[in-house]
Parts: structure tokens; C-alpha cells; sequence
């Protein structure tokens, strides 16, 4: 359903952008993409507007017109903390300042397993669990989601806090099996965030219908979320090629896999 | 299956007593029908027993000789106080009262989810949820939930409060998308109350098998309910044909909708 | 603290009324006496209006002009239905209805242990505990309980549902070492219900600081009730004057004591 | 999958194991079989080694060279207490020690529900409640998970404690319409504890994907387990067959049936 | 007070049955002492019936004639797992068998910190919270727990399992400032339990009112007990004679200390 | 008790720094004192390294040859974005990489009731209820409190985020009778963070034992802190000098209190 006018894409030149910018188009009558650099022509139903996030005009613009945000933009993966202090933490309170400004009032965005990649691949958690994050992009993250909240209370913004697993074409190890998001899942999430009557500030793991999985999402019921994917196709050809797991390996240990240990 | 002989369906002439007339014939050999007002001929399999819930007496004949009680009579809407105090509060201890009389050991109980009604529709909620009444109507189902209770502890009848969402042919608003129970649902749930073999004292939100929904029912799975139905196929033309919900409107922000707004 | 100008007491006349009269003069520069019937002359800073709470123009004046209520009044024991619905349950209506009606916006709602007396004597419970009543009395008072809530909710009016124990001079029996509020300490509770700057809808179970308790006030601190007395000191002479408990007894495993066979 | 090279399969002459011994060559290159008592020749791909549980050095043989076992072992029903000591309670330190030794890094363990047999059937549990053991048989039972915690969190063993329903061929009376765990689905959990990347120290309840339950595996997602029989195909039957549950008889209020008034 | 007439108390060789002799003499009337080897002459109100715990005959016989049982014998630090067994698991059966046979309704248990030693000096756990015991001895102290369960929910005989932290004259070691349970405490927490009117079935943390503790008694309120002594006189003592502890070293990474890495 | 050599004190010449300076002097040998802006001479037993937290090289030196962090430093209102980023978030990054690099173990970081300062002043919260921050300041804090997290996971340094309430001479106005930490409590709170054995990562709640609360310390109970001090005394004196709140201003609906709707 086309619930939105314009729907902007941020981070669109990325992985998850390019899986995501034929399909989003289903969702609005036009699809702005944004990354920080250029990335080829808009192609029919879509436009292009350019932003560093750091830089807080070039956010304005970009949010300028806007009906709703799905938010990828940002750095996605470990680094030095000043790189992610100014793409993911500046880079949202110019997000959401453009989006108070300009009257937006939904935004999707994209937060990470890694808010809680400390915990153990034996436990079961939930979205009311304290954050544990495995490395500064983790703590970006969680700072996302807090913002987001904050911005929710004060302003009535609503945001969906997609704590995305590993979405891939399929899983490429033993640990994507539990964390595994198909891209037409992430897209059906995406859609449910987006068409859901009220939405209010709710954080949802981003997880295909995988038969292991490590995460709960009983309180995010409201969203309306049925993925239709499985990691379990996958099973047998993941175990062929991949090793059994070192249990006293912390990235067998703990959820966050590698990140755990990654240094920027 | 038939799991009684003689069944009792309250508030028969009403839409839901209309829905569950056909359908509540192959639970039990006879099907006794009551409602306060002549409503037309018992056909075969059926018998009629015309009470006011508010008098004992007239109770008292309509319970006699059943084996289960489905008690879908009284006000179902916001009503004035009086009323509903004759009706669900006053009529609830007659029910009761005759059923303990007449040794009947199992209740189907039509609560509602107006019982909850204060509660946000981002919010999800379980059957140990404390009250929040959003209306007379609501306060007044809370209390048969009370008193059942009350009659379980004290003399073992088993009841199943069914917190009723919106129980129509289809969703009408974008509210009904996860709220709504369809009747064939309605019935397997009524049924699955009727013939689980330990039935306790229960609460049990009736609702589809709707993508959207505010309510976990994960504290019922003894009474082995399994919705085939769904809101999701409605869904695009309930989109099309109501608006966006203001979400600066009470009857947006609440489960319970426009009664959380509504005067008698 | 006198934080309130007139205060209305409903059931002045009765046990608990006698023991606050003197007490509540402190909160309050005119305190308001009612009861069913007349008890006698009003002392200085006392004015005295006599309702029936089953008649809604008699609560209506009883509540005219004063800025806080202190509801005491209706049934306090098992009784037939009936009665109980015409003081507890049309009572309560009648109550809030004036409150509403004049402005009223803080009430101290006399309730009851009698609320969960279905729970067992060596279980903890707090007020997120499902009622469990035990008796047509105990079912009053969580209506009363659901009732207020109900008119927090949708009116704003602040309401402590005070959770009475046992408040006599001394526990007069095993199951009152858990359950006794002294008076003095009825009045510290009170006493910080009108007086603490938020107090939303809140229940508070009543009782002194006693060694042996089955109840957790921990969701009840912003009341700040402290309380200042124990039943310890009477424990060896209640032991010495009073048989073991039949451990075999519902009155003894349950909360509820004697209420949980008690007939009207 | 064949994840395992040599599995030991204990207990292996009784019903369950008899059940098993063909499915498990699906997960292993090697089937060790040992029972107490000879029970026949060892067919391709099996390999046989008698046990006591009761005899350590016995049990110390037939764990060796092994990659991984499912302990089925000892006594399944109420037995005189001597009796359980001997085979369930020493035979799990012999079984225990006999992992540590050789470096055994894996065990599914048949617990069962009647570790928390003093359940009601209208409650819903999940692996965090309290045990409460309704016979020395579930006592036992519960002694083998808090031993396996033991050597999991001291020395690393993962095990999966499977809290067996009821697995027969097809459920034999009204509870097991709960409890029921077909064969298949029994190989499927298991099949899951042995393959699931980390499975750390797990408690799962063993069921089919039956309607009526009264078990809440959400705790243990990270096995992988999704049942895909449902005693519900046979509740017709089952009803034809068996009378209605007299709901005073401790059998059908607790979840652990006859169990909780058997005498060994 | 002296609520039993005749009060046994096992393991009244020990440093706790030492302590305690003198002062349970306050407790009933004849104090009936019992160890496996002869220590000594009874004083007045004192009688000696000595009992190896592994033999049944001889429990029966120390067990006979009593009216209430505080129970302390058995092995109390970490021993092979055979003697373990013979002292704390076959003994509990005995012991409890003997309460049955014998009519005794009311038993304080010794249990032990190290039912729960593997969790975290850094955590709060209650008595819901599942067993991690850190040894043999741990195990055995978790089987007590259950057992007792099992025998107050089969036969209605209550048991208060204290879970003792570390009752010395003074704390020895930093760990001790949260464990310590000063003979005084030991002896009130035992009277409360024998006094309270109902018990039931009952897990409590032995801890004095010490201000670092890792234990929340809040579900055993109903005991009555209130600690009057704290280790925090003996805080600069305890730091200025032992250091720092090794937070890499498992004795201080968990609440079990030494324990969690003993070897009989 | 001198638990430490050298101490380092950010935020020395703040409010809480100038009341802190002396007092913490009992705490170590060398009270090292930082701010950003040169603030007076170093007094016996003090010495002084003036240090911008947005300056790593700064802060590196500022924090080299200290054994513990008493961390008040950072902008303590609402203020610009900016400015929070640089003081409050890289700032915390500066200082935690410091004590990384030096080996510093413990931290005690003020963080601040501003994390959670959309809840509602009838509501009890706990630590592990999620952040709800009120004010950019708030969010700042949120995000000390899971980059700390992540540092004790990943490096072992321990932290006690320390979330403040009201700490001045004495209450202000009605809602710090619940928020009030007396500045004699406030060091109590950090000696006990100091100096408990084992201290984790934890968050705990910084008041006085007021009557009035909404907070509840019981999982950082391994801290040990005992509040001396209570707002109480000056409960008549501020009632007198202070108007009643306003229930519809959010600023006594929140537990934020003013800054809920402060700008920057």
C-alpha cells in the first residue's frame, strides 16, 4: 500500500539501500534516496537529494517535503568513535530536528542487534532488556533509540527502532542462522512500521521466521510484523561450509558475534 | 463435539447471539436460547427461555437444567449507570447465583476489551494486566470478571472471561484491524472454553488471528484457542475507505477507542 | 498539615470513623461528617451532613463544597447482595459523580485486604496482583477499586484505594499479627494520601509495620506512608490467648481469614 | 544432519529409545546403544555397550569415545526412592563425570514434567518456575537439571534438559491432549538440542504442537525446536473414549496427573 | 517463645548447633539433640538421641516424639559426591520420611548460599530465581529445597529452607560483609520460622542486616524475620587484614566464593 | 576508609565538586581535582590537573596515575546539542579510553534522574526499566550510562552510574521531597561505590531516604549505600513557601519536573 506521498531513504547507495529501493517504492508515490555522495540518477517515482548527516543544512534539505523516514544513513559497521559521533549521533539529532521542523511524524530507523550484543547466544531477550553493546557503533545505536524516545515524549515523533539482525542475500555463517533478515522480510518490517495505524516508540528485532533465534518481539505486536522467510532452507549448506562454533570464542559466546571483539 | 446436553446462550436475539445460534448447535444436543424480550420460534434443537437478568426469578427458570452457561446477555454498550447496574452487575449475581443452585460447573463469560480500554494501542498487554476501564460498560464487565472469580475460589464453577474485541462480519475501522474477531474464531473460541478439559478461572482476549494486535494471550493456552482468521485481508480497503487516525485524539491513542471518549 | 480546607469523612459514625475524627481535624480546617444515620452534634471544626450513599441527592449534598473525601462509608463486613450493591456499588457511583460534579479531586477510598482474600497467607502479593476476592464485600471493593480508576482515567480525579488490614486497638487474633493497622498508623496513611504533591490512581495495602506481612507497598512509595507502629508487641499475648491455627482451615490458609467462608 | 560422529544413546531397550534408535542414525556416523540388561545384536551403524548407571566404571565405558549423548537412562515412572537414588540421582554423577573425563561436550537429558508435576493444569509455566516435583521420580528429575547447571557453569557442559510430556504413539486420555509429544517431534528436539550452535544449559519442555498446553518453550528459542504434530487430530477420539475429568481429583488439577497421588 | 514441646535439632555437634543449643532452649520445652557420633551429656531441658543420617532406623527413632524439627545435620562444605550422598540426599529422604511417619508438621531446613553460588556478586537474586549451585554440596542443598517441596505440597508438611551465608562469630573476608549471619540472626530467623502461624513451603536468605547483599527476601515476609545485627561494624577491621580482591578470580566473580572452584 | 591513593574529581568546581572536595579527602590519599577552567590552589592532600573533556590530550593527563574516577564533570543542565556532545558524550568517550589506557578499574559516573525523566511521578521504576530521558542532557546520560556498559563488558572496568536527583542544602520545592540527596548522603552513595568489594556495572539512584519516592534501589543492593538523611524535616517548610502543583503541567505529571519541557 502506498501509505506515504514522499518517502525519503537515507544510507540509499548502501547494501540495505539498494535491496530496499525497488521495494519501497510500493510504499509511496515517491521515493527520495539520499547517501552522503553521488550515486547514478533517479530513476522514475524516485529523486535524489544529497546530505552528509553531519552537516545540518544539507540534513534540512534533505528531510524538506518529506511524509515519513526510513533511516539507514550512517556508518553500519565498527569504527573510530569520532567517525560515529558525527554520522550516527549528530547525524540523528539533525535527523530528528529536521523531522520536528518540517512535521514529520514517522520515522524508521535503522538500529542493530549490537545494542545487545552482549548478551548470550543461550538467552532470550526483549525489547525492555538494558542495552549492552558490543562497540561504538553499538552505542550509537542505543543512543539512536534514546533520542528517538526522547523526541517521541517531547515532540510526538514516532519511530520504529529496527534492531536489524544480518540481512544478507542468505546466511553466511552458523550465527546468521539465528540473525537472519531476508530482504523481502526487511521490507515487509519496513512496510508494517510504516502502515501500522499507531505506532508509538517501539523497538522490534528485524529477524526472518528462523527457527533458532535469540530474540522476542512480544512487545512489538502492535506493529504487525509476519516474516515469511526462514534461515532453516540454509541449514544444512551453512553447516557444511562452516566450522562448529569455539565456545570459549566470545563471538560464539555472545550475540554480537565478531563485534564483540572488533577494534575500529 | 458435542461436549454438553443442555447449552445456554444468553443475549441470543442480540448480533452476537445471532451469530452463535447455527453455529453453538453442534457443541450440545439442546440448545437453550434466552433473551429479555420474545425474539421468535425455537427451531428444532432449541428451546426458548425468556428471563430479565435483573430478576432473580425469572434467572433462576433459565438456568435450570442446563450444563453450561454462555452468557453473552446485558447491556453492550456505553450505557447510563443505572442500566448497567441492573443488567451486568445485578444480572451477573443472578447468573451466578442460579448457577451454583443448579450445579452448573462451566461459564463462557462475555467480558470485553473496553475492561482494558486505558491502556495504548502501542502498548501490549496480558490477562494479568490490571483493570482499566474505559467506560460504565467496561467497569461493568470488569466486575463479572471479579465475581467469577469470586464463584471459582469459593464454589469451583469454571468460567472464561472472553474479553470480546470487535466481533463483526468485517473490520470497520482501522481500530478493527486488531481488534477484530471473526465469528467463526469467535465460535472456536467459545468452543475451545466449553471443551478444554481444565478451564479454571480464566481471562482470554477474543481477537483473530490479526498481524496488528495489542493483546498476548499467552496466560490462556490451556483453553487450546487457535484463530483461523485474520484481519489482513481487509486490510487495504479499511485503509481506503477511513482516514488517518489523529493521534492527538483519545479514541486514537487508547485500545478502547471511542468509548474511552463516549457518554451515555 | 492542614493541606486541605474542608474535608468530607464518610462513615463517621462507624469504627474507623470514631478513631479518624479526632485525628483527621490535623489535615484540615473544617472536617465534614456523614454518615447513614445521625450520631450526634458536630464539635467545633466539624460540620455534619447526613447521606445515604444509595441516594444520588443526598451524596450530592454531602460532597458540595468540600475539597477532598475521605470515603469511608457503606458496607465494611459481608452482607447480601443486595445491601452491598446499594452502599458499595450504587454508592460509589453516586460518590464519584458528585466528586466529579464539584470539582473534587482527591479521594482516599476506604478498600479492602478482603480485595485478594483468595490469595494464600504464605504467599507476597502487590497491588499489580489480580483481585481475588473473597466475598460479595471483597467483589464491592474492587469495583470500587475499578471505578476509580475508571474516573482517573477519564476525569482526573486522584484516588488512594487503601487496602484496610485489620485496624483495631490490638490484633485480636494469629492472622491480625500480619494484618493489623493500628490507628494511629490508619492515620499516617491517610494522612500522606491528601498529602503527597502527586498521587495518581494508586493502591496501597493498610497496614502498621509489622514483622510478618503478606503484602509489598513497593508501587506505593510516592505516597510516602511510614509507618510507626508494630503488631510485635502484641505477639506473645495473642499467642498465649488464641489456639494454633488448622492449617487444613481455608481461614487459615487463605488471606482472607474467616471472609473466605463467610455467609451473609 | 550428522553432526555428532559417535552418539551414545542411553536407556536405549525402553520405549523411547526403542523409538529413537532408528531416527538417530539421521544425526550421527555411529550409534552407541547401551541399556543395563542385553537387549539384542547391534545392527549397521550401532554399536552396543551394556551399563549400570549405578556402577561407575561400567558408565565410564560406555561414555568413552563418545561425541555426545542423550540420556535416557535410569527409571521413567514412580519407583521405591532407593531405587531412583541408585539409577537417577548416582547414575547422573557417574554419567556426568564420566563427560568430564573424556571431554564430552554435549547431553540432552530426559528431565521430565513432573519436575513441575504440583502445577494446576489452568496455569501456564515456563522453565524459570520453581520446580515443584510431584513424586521422588520428579524429584530425581529435578535433581539431574540443578546437577547438569552445576557441571555446565563449572565446566562448560552444555546440556539440554527435556522436559518429556507424555510420548506414546497417541495420546491415551484428556491430558495428554496436553502433554502429548509424538515420535517424530521428539527426534526433532532432540535433533535441535544436538545441531543448534550454541545450545549453553537449556530447559525445554518436550510437546507437540498441541492446542491445550500448558508449557511456554519461549525461553529456549535459541534450540530451534518447531514441532509440526498436534495431538488435535485425535481429540475426538480421545473424548469418545475417556470421561470428563472429575475437577476435584488431584489428578486433574495438577499437571502432573496421577503422578502427584502415586505410590512407588 | 515456646511454641514446640519437643524441638529436634540435628547436627547439634556442628559450629551452628553449637550456637544453637544454648539459645533454641527458648523454644520449647525439652530441646532433643542429635549427631552421628556421641558428643557429650544433655543438660537440663536437653535430651540426646544420637542418628546417623544415612541410616533409616535411626532417624526414625531420633525423629519420633518431636513436634517440630530444625534440621542442621549432614555434611555442610564440599566432600566427595558419595558422601555427600549418603548424608545429605539419602538423609533428607529419612529425615522426611520420619516427619511423616511421625506426624512432625513443621521443619527448618539448613539449606545453603551455594544453591546459588554461580550467580554474580553483582546481582540481586530472589528465591524464585533457578538454582546454580556451585558444588556438590550446592546440588545437594538444591535437592533438600525440592524434596521438602515436594513432601509440603504431597503431605502438607511446611519447611522454611534457609539458605545460611556465612554464620560466624565475625565476617572473615570481604566476601562476608554481604554474607555474614551473626549467631543472634541464625537464631531469630529460626525462631521466626517456627513461630510465624503459617509457613508453608518457604526458601529465605540467612543474612544479618548487613548493607552490601546480593539477597532479596521480600517473598518470604510472611516468616516475620528481622535481622538486628549487620557486618558494617566490622568493615574497616575486615578491610585493613585482607585485600583487594581479584575481580578476574571466579571466588570473586561470584556469589559462591572459594566454593565455585572447590574439589572435594 | 582511605580506599584508594589517588582519586580523581571532575567537575571540581561545580556545585557537587565544591561539596565533595572535602568530604572526599576521607576516601584517598591524594585527591586529584579537575576542571575545565583554573578554579583556586590545591589545598593539603589535593592537587589540581585542569582538563576540557573535549580534549583527549587533556583528559589523558588528567587521568594518568589516578586509581579511581569520581566523575562529575560535563554540562549538568539542558543546554545546545553542541555543547552537550562535546562535554557529555565525547567527553565520556575521552575519559573511559583514558582509564582504559592507565588501568583505571572503577568509575563512579554522575549520571542524572534526567534519564528517566518521562516517567510519571505516580510510577516506581528500577533500573532496568528502559531510559525514557527528558532533555538532551538526559539523553547525554543515557548515553554515559551504556557507553560505561560496554567498557565493563568488553574492558572490566567497573562503574557505578550514579543517577542523581536533587542534590543542594535542602529541598527546593514539592517534587524534591522524592528527588532530594542530601550532600552528606551523596557521599555516602559514592564511598559505598568506592569501596564495595565488587561493584559491576551498575546504575543506582541517588536520593536521601525520603518518605516520598519513585525509585527503587533493590538491584543495587551490592553497593551498600544506607541513606542517613531524609527530605521529611523539611516537608511543613516547603509546603508553606511552595504552591500546589498543577496536575495537568507536565512538569508534575513527570518525574523530569521542569526540564520535560525545558529548551536549550
Amino acid at each position: 500500500m502506498k501509505t506515504h506521498h514522499r518517502l525519503l531513504l537515507t544510507g540509499a547507495a548502501g547494501g540495505l539501500g539498494t535491496a530496499l529501493r525497488e521495494r519501497l517504492k510500493a510504499n509511496c508515490t515517491v521515493l527520495r534516496l539520499s547517501d552522503k555522495s553521488a550515486f547514478g540518477e533517479a530513476l522514475p517515482g524516485e529523486e535524489i537529494v544529497l546530505a552528509d548527516l553531519a552537516n545540518a543544512v544539507e540534513v534540512d534539505a534533505m528531510v524538506a517535503g518529506c511524509d515519513a523516514i526510513v533511516h539507514l544513513g550512517g556508518i553500519s559497521v565498527e569504527a573510530p568513535f569520532e567517525a560515529i559521533l558525527q554520522a550516527n549521533i549528530l547525524g540523528v539529532y539533525h535527523l530528528y530536528e529536521a523531522a520536528r521542523k518540517h512535521g514529520v511524524k514517522r520515522v524508521v530507523f535503522a538500529s542493530s542487534n549490537h545494542v545487545t550484543g552482549f548478551y548470550k547466544q543461550s538467552e532470550t531477550i526483549t525489547a525492555d532488556h538494558p542495552a549492552r553493546p558490543d562497540s561504538y557503533y553499538g552505542v550509537s545505536k542505543a543512543f539512536g533509540e534514546d533520542f528517538s524516545r526522547f523526541y517521541f515524549d517531547r515532540y510526538g515523533i514516532e519511530t520504529a527502532c529496527v534492531r536489524i539482525g544480518s540481512s544478507f542475500p542468505e546466511p553466511r555463517d552458523r550465527r546468521m542462522l539465528a540473525t537472519w533478515l531476508s530482504f523481502d522480510d526487511l521490507h515487509r518490517l519496513i512496510s508494517a512500521c510504516l502502515s501500522t495505524p499507531v505506532l508509538g516508540h517501539s523497538i522490534v528485532f528485524g529477524m526472518s521466521d528462523n527457527a533458532v533465534t535469540w530474540w522476542d518481539n512480544s512487545r512489538a505486536r502492535h506493529i504487525g510484523y509476519v516474516p515469511q522467510d526462514s534461515s532453516d532452507v540454509f541449514r544444512e549448506a551453512v553447516f557444511a561450509r562452516t566450522p562448529a562454533p569455539d565456545l570459549n570464542d566470545p563471538a560464539a559466546i555472545y550475540q554480537g558475534g565478531g563485534f564483540v571483539k572488533a577494534t575500529p
